[in-house]
């Protein structure tokens, strides 16, 4: 047990708490439901971002903002959409504080009531479809590809350090099409990319899928979704995209004049990934060491840690190591001499097994005089004696190789964990005994799925795109269904 | 008057939001005060925040995100703090809405009152010496180095895109330090980075110099500043960066054991710029045409405009465009082809020299028959046709020189515009005729200060720092001053 990390076997919610806190990722701040992102976990969202960003731009979309606050009205103008979002929210009232009377802080000024009080973006479909009134008049002005990273805020009452946040950072892409679909392709595209980030760079693996109508987007007609499978059986949605059709459209009346002078109403779509992944990436990973984390999010992807007893042996290896570090960075791979006098080896490796760092070079003065390092690898924990000669390659290709085996890992057990279950009995068995995802034939209803859920707590992930859909019968109550769906345990 | 843009001289306000609206850069969102950012502008801001986030982190800086909410009662902690950030803010009370009684929206639940209001941030140093309260025990912790982009909320009267707004961007660095002399070096070591990036990248050049005490930020023991000119002779206010000594510190009691074990209380440190700097990159440079964009900042550095009569030669353009366009590109150049056939090229012509972009190619038949295309450079107006061969070089030395010329004109300007008076009289016979910075003896009292406000308009932007000062009187009260200060009127 690693610097106090609980173990996952001991406890899987507090193991991850453990980590969350002790990797200096996240931490609770003074408000309610609102996180602190440490700077280690900061650099981590900042390198999803950035390569999130570039797939966007490589899809011809383009980053915008539009404001935190939203007018209450606009959140009732699309019917479905205010159910599911005009609950839980943060309302802003009144514009101006005062001194109180007792001269010992401030107190909110009753004369400052806002005429029409102002909500904090839950999500910006409403004050963006306003907007995009204005910048659509004719087909010359579609496809609209618009993304923004921004914060936002929905009140959650249980909440957990990056998988449920009352404020939490995300990307929401709103784009609008002449047709139907364009729209629905755009979705669709999207959620390749979310795939092939999840897949490339989280070493994540991710089932794709349809949502059913009761876990749809509220005011879309179609949500799809990425899902991925973490290290206790239970599922987390990773991302979503939303074929909105012409709902937001006609809610804010959004038309365009097509290429025959005929005014339509625009179709639309939204999509977004948040901070949460940061919770996908750490339950996909990481172990009862701490933090495992893919070298393309490694903040850190080597670490250097110098073994000595005298000062002039310190002296000789800290020059090596500048060296190596040199080496490795001129092949863009980012290096850390810890060479820290205050702390001991020990405590070094078990601090950057910790915060998840891939590889690890100790050198000691014998490994110098035998012109070797010694290479520890975060993803297996194997140890070799490497030599220095031509140690920016062989760092160079193994980082290619843990980003590879962190993938294959996660789809081993994925695949170890994904069940068929032919019936209710078989169902519950594997939910209770194994977790993982299950494939089940569903009759399609929202009573079926509802019991279900009740019953077992495990809801329907995903309808599944890829694979060939066989008939059978439900489950639950034997009437025909379309073909297995994908069900789990969910965040 | 290119496409509606008022003229600078006959309504210099109303110019600027011409520019602001017509070069698609932001506009007025539904809700009061607050702006939508469109893609070309965001653009230009996100090249602006990945040159600074650059430079930070080549300081060694880091980020991190801390909360949008304040608890009302964190404002109080400091006592000059709550004084200037505390008044006109947005205030979140409650955290629910209902379905209204007559159905037809909702309303917010009186139910729902949160027990203490929240602020959205105006400002972060409370949140966040809150957090570094835990952050920091030991010298060991320090320095904390930390950065972040984030939105922030000041509820102000009268907004004007960019300039003023009440939800703008922004970045907030916040630093804490063992020493008074090292929290002291950052905040000047930031203020150089502020001013190279000023030059370098915005081709503005700015003056670097303290605040007087009425113009400090609200907790600062001192405040610096970057002062640049805009073309009406009026200042803008480009960026700060506060020595705050220990007030956060002991308001959030934030102690560190030096390295004696003796405990002592932080220093800390805290800077930003805003998507002010669009205002000024607008006020510095554009012209009755539109914008004018420095390279640096340019989303299309070249545009390439075709010129032709039959689809043949549009064809023959065309392919001769797009290997142009290939070739910059290879060169890191941002390039467009606009070869619409749906608009004609003395439109795009004007759109392009609106939207700033630095170079524009235009390609006729003629010019493709004598090997040469038709250049044109947006700072300068001039035209010359240039050989198709080594177009790239080309293109490549005279996009810096654009550069250079931009901030040499800027600065040209500058001193054009920068005056010394020797009397009050002349003074405001220099502010009323002319404008521009003035150089004058002040006093040093927050009398004379406050007087020369009240009848001219005019602030101190600062006391400067580079050049020796030299003793005079106060050109108000014939009190001795220690050295001429900068005064203008400002935005």
């Amino acid at each position: 047990m690693a610097k106090g990390i609980t173990s996952r076997e001991s406890d899987y919610p507090q193991w991850y708490n453990d980590i969350v806190l002790k990797a200096d990722l996240a931490e609770n701040s003074p408000v309610r439901g609102c996180m602190v992102i440490k700077p280690y976990g900061f650099t981590i969202w900042e390198k999803m971002q950035r390569d999130l960003d570039d797939r966007f731009k490589e899809t011809g979309h383009v980053n915008a903002y539009f404001p935190l606050f939203i007018p209450k009205s606009y959140l009732s103008k699309e019917a479905d959409h205010v159910e599911g979002f005009a609950k839980e929210c943060a309302v802003v009232t009144h514009y101006r504080l005062k001194n109180s009377e007792d001269g010992k802080g401030v107190v909110v000024d009753p004369d400052a009531a806002l005429e029409e009080e102002l909500i904090v973006r839950p999500t910006s479909e409403t004050v963006i479809w306003s907007t995009y009134k204005n910048w659509i008049q004719s087909y010359r002005d579609l496809p609209l590809l618009v993304n923004q990273w921004a914060n936002v805020v929905r009140w959650e009452m249980r909440t957990r350090l990056f998988l449920r946040t009352a404020e939490f950072l995300w990307q929401e892409g709103h784009t609008a099409h002449a047709t139907e679909a364009e729209a629905q392709e755009e979705t669709l595209n999207i959620l390749e990319v979310y795939a092939a980030f999840a897949q490339d760079v989280l070493a994540v693996p991710v089932l794709k899928g349809r949502k059913s109508a009761s876990e749809r987007f509220a005011g879309a007609v179609e949500t799809y979704c990425i899902e991925a499978l973490m290290q206790d059986g239970k599922a987390l949605q990773a991302g979503t995209t939303h074929f909105l059709g012409q709902n937001f459209a006609k809610a804010f009346d959004v038309k365009f004049a097509n290429k025959d002078g005929k005014e339509e109403y625009v179709w639309g779509t939204s999509w977004g990934v948040s901070t949460r992944l940061m919770g996908a990436l750490i339950m996909a990973h990481a172990d009862d060491q701490g933090l495992v984390l893919p070298p393309k999010l490694a903040p850190i992807q080597v670490v250097i840690i110098p073994i000595y007893r005298s000062e002039e042996q310190y002296d000789e290896i800290c020059t090596v190591g500048r060296e190596i570090a040199t080496k490795l960075k001129s092949h863009g791979i980012s290096v850390k001499l810890d060479d820290r006098d205050t702390e001991r080896p020990g405590w070094k490796f078990s601090e950057y097994e910790l915060k998840g760092v891939p590889i690890r070079l100790a050198i000691g003065p014998r490994d110098l005089e035998n012109k070797k390092v010694e290479l520890a690898r975060r993803d297996t924990g194997v140890k070799e004696l490497v030599d220095l000669e031509g140690i920016d390659q062989t760092v160079e290709g193994l980082l290619e190789e843990i980003q590879k085996n962190i993938y294959q890992k996660a789809l081993d057990f994925r695949k170890a964990n994904t069940h068929e279950a032919d019936s209710y009995d078989e169902f519950r068995e594997i939910l209770e005994s194994k977790g993982g995802f299950i494939l089940a034939h569903w009759d399609r209803s929202a009573e079926t799925e509802e019991k279900i859920k009740n019953e077992t707590k495990a809801t329907i992930r995903c309808i599944p795109m890829e694979e060939d859909m066989k008939e059978g019968k439900c489950m639950v109550t034997g009437k025909p269904s379309a073909g297995r769906v994908i069900f789990a345990k969910a965040y």
